[in-house]
């Protein structure tokens, strides 16, 4: 019996905005004495895999400040408190970060960020015949270059060191295992 | 031209053992008002895919305090201060989740956990011809149990929803990439 394991006190420790900072005390079943955890909650987030009917790939390039490169993603971030859901969270970053908007989103499955420290989900949407119906809306710090990439040479960029953002790389991989015929999620 | 955007003021904000908290008053070069960009300041994580001779891939289940789920996972953790390298540090968190070791360890590249807020790398290895040398090394929080799975079952547990962590995901990616033979990435 792997969990749950006992959590014996919580406590809010500092909120960032983007994320708040859990500790708990946590009695592991087998363990002698309790542990303090740090958690980061923060709310869900959503990556879009956006394909043409051309069989392109809507990419996006932006200065990410973790990093401090010049990093090479899908469209993607935050479901917003106002976001009906995160398939409209979807559509909404699709649309605001690339200008596109899609003839339909399909719902590919979710990924845990970090299942140690992170509470959160990210939701991966597959957007079929994404057409350009306007400009990007960017907020005033973003900065977004748009990049048509075939889906062939996808995974020769990953294998040179250009797509390293670990989780659009495992949306790309479920988008890919998809293509591959295998039986969608249930999930 | 898309970065690097301008610091102009930081500061630790928190420290909790497994990450620091940063805030960095930044200036994007095209806004028009400096913003707060709240980091995690994270050591250097590994990911191990251990191969056995026979072809099988060895996992691990561990209940996750983050998402308070049990996780089916590849091998992996922090690099220790005293690990004198992400490779040795690869080797030793194999030995201590699984009680395997390798005859040879080789490096598949790095992804970024989560370029917008953490600052960190999480570094791939690929653990060839990993045999049962001993038994697990556990610290008092962690138990975690053995999984082998035939490689060949990895996408449809994937696409079953049974693996879902991130990181996990960006490896097996990675090393199925490698598998197809493109060429191999120097970085």
């Amino acid at each position: 019996m792997l969990g749950p394991w006992k959590c014996l006190h919580r406590e809010v420790l500092a909120d960032y905005k983007v994320f708040r900072i859990w500790r708990e005390q946590v009695q592991p079943p087998r363990a002698t004495k309790p542990y303090d955890f740090y958690l980061l909650e923060a709310i869900d987030w959503v990556n879009v895999i956006p394909v043409t009917p051309e069989g392109q790939i809507v990419f996006v390039r932006q200065y990410r400040y973790g990093t401090k490169e010049v990093s090479l993603e899908i469209p993607g971030g935050a479901v917003d408190p106002e976001d009906p859901s995160p398939l409209e969270a979807a559509r909404r970053e699709l649309r605001e970060e690339t200008g596109y908007a899609p003839e339909h989103l399909r719902y590919l499955g979710a990924v845990a960020p970090n299942p140690a420290i992170l509470t959160n989900r990210c939701h991966v949407f597959l957007a079929e015949n994404v057409r350009l119906v306007g400009a990007q809306q960017l907020d005033g710090a973003e900065e977004i270059e748009v990049v048509l990439l075939e889906v062939g040479e996808i995974p020769e960029r990953i294998m040179r060191g250009e797509i390293t953002h670990a989780l659009v790389l495992a949306a790309l991989y479920l988008y890919m295992l998809g293509q591959q015929g295998l039986a969608q999620p249930s999930r």
